[in-house]
């Protein structure tokens, strides 16, 4: 279609890194980029703390559940929805406290997720890979103290960054139909829609050369939902550490 | 840098559209270049609803706060969080039920966040315009009704896309510094960098052109964010429709 959407297109995640850093300027325009994403009312919500000290890596590595890439990567981003900007800002008028809901916890989890996707195209528009660590969700405590976050900031997920050492296959997606509804959501189609995803999955598990652990033969995707969606790895800790940061949830 | 950081940081959102349709063919591109977006552990947990007819648009543009655009925009796009896809595929295997958690909450938000905001760069690159409509949340149910969405599936945000009848000035984000913190967050330059930008904002507010209501001249973005956070202003509805849809937040 053209050069940007075929870029989009070509995503992977990237999971070995080479070990050359990144230079300061490419960080600043990937993160300028970040910034000209919607946010909704201009509001800002966010914040990013970008980590290359090679032991703090380390120890984010452990705390995502051992993910080595972490500690590889030159530059691991840590993107955080941010109240206490607001609050700060508000506070230059009035003695204010923020009426902390749902709907401001969606705020800035949604701002910090529209800029860091802009960050990813722009990274890989510079030859970059990286991939999203949501395992940074798996000790939210540790990685606050480590960063220091303030209470109303909390870590939404990492990003590693840097030059791919890898060329992981496009993982294939649900059948278009399974994503997109006209005017009404269609349930009924579905379940024949997984299945036939189910029969593509099946020879991409079997066969799939790098990214995550491949060649587990006999799974398929709908196998992989149920595995993962048992509830014991489910992040039950995650209601407590947002309200003890400060956020609430009602 | 290169076009396609060149593209991102031209992003302004539009709120008037020429009549022309989008050509189907086009909306698919746009939703293939989303579903190319990095999702967690390939759960792709969203939904987009693609609304086109003048009557429905109508109702959502009176759902969202009167926002004319949404009726006048040939496409409104509707992104849902969709853990019901999920829950299908696990029971193709196992009578199961998914264990709701503020976890799963996010894991659908934020593919659906990762997704859209894929659509928009590809929109945008083919010069198309959009702009979020998080006024959808002000009767998440009536949209839920309208959309006709099941249990476990609920309205983010929603998109209107068309080609653009104004050109809005790009609007200025916060300095770089109030957003990227290295190694750790610090918090003491912020209230100087959110004043620095309170004279950029104030300026702005003053004589931007297009977008928005303009001409507010004696305000500037920490105003504007205590005005929106006093708490009138915070959805408090939508905690209880989130858990009448199935979603848990504990």
């Amino acid at each position: 279609m053209n050069e940007v959407i075929d870029l989009l297109k070509k995503h992977r995640s990237i999971r070995k890194y080479k070990p050359e850093p990144i230079p300061e300027s490419h960080l600043e325009q990937i993160l300028l980029a970040a910034q000209a994403a919607s946010t909704s009312s201009n509001i800002q919500a966010y914040s990013v703390v970008a980590v290359t000290d090679p032991e703090r890596k380390r120890k984010f590595a452990e705390l995502a559940g051992n993910q080595q890439h972490i500690a590889q990567s030159p530059v691991f981003l840590v993107w955080c929805a941010d109240l206490k900007k607001i609050s700060i800002a508000a506070n230059l008028h009035e003695d204010v406290e923020l009426h902390q809901n749902v709907e401001l916890f969606l705020l800035g989890t949604i701002d910090a997720t529209l800029a860091a996707q802009n960050a990813t195209i722009a990274a890989e528009s510079l030859g970059y890979g990286m991939v999203y660590i949501g395992g940074i969700r798996n000790n939210p405590q540790d990685v606050t103290d480590l960063l220091e976050l303030p209470p109303l900031v909390y870590p939404v997920f990492g990003m590693c960054l840097g030059i791919p050492d890898q060329e992981p296959d496009i993982r294939p997606r649900l059948p278009l139909a399974a994503v997109y509804h006209k005017e009404v959501y269609k349930e009924e189609g579905l379940e024949s829609e997984i299945k036939a995803y189910d029969d593509i999955t099946r020879v991409y598990y079997a066969t799939r050369k790098g990214g995550g652990k491949g060649g587990e033969q006999e799974t398929k995707w709908s196998r992989e939902m149920l595995r993962r969606f048992k509830a014991n790895r489910l992040r039950g800790h995650l209601h407590d550490f947002l309200v003890n940061q400060g956020f609430r949830l009602k």
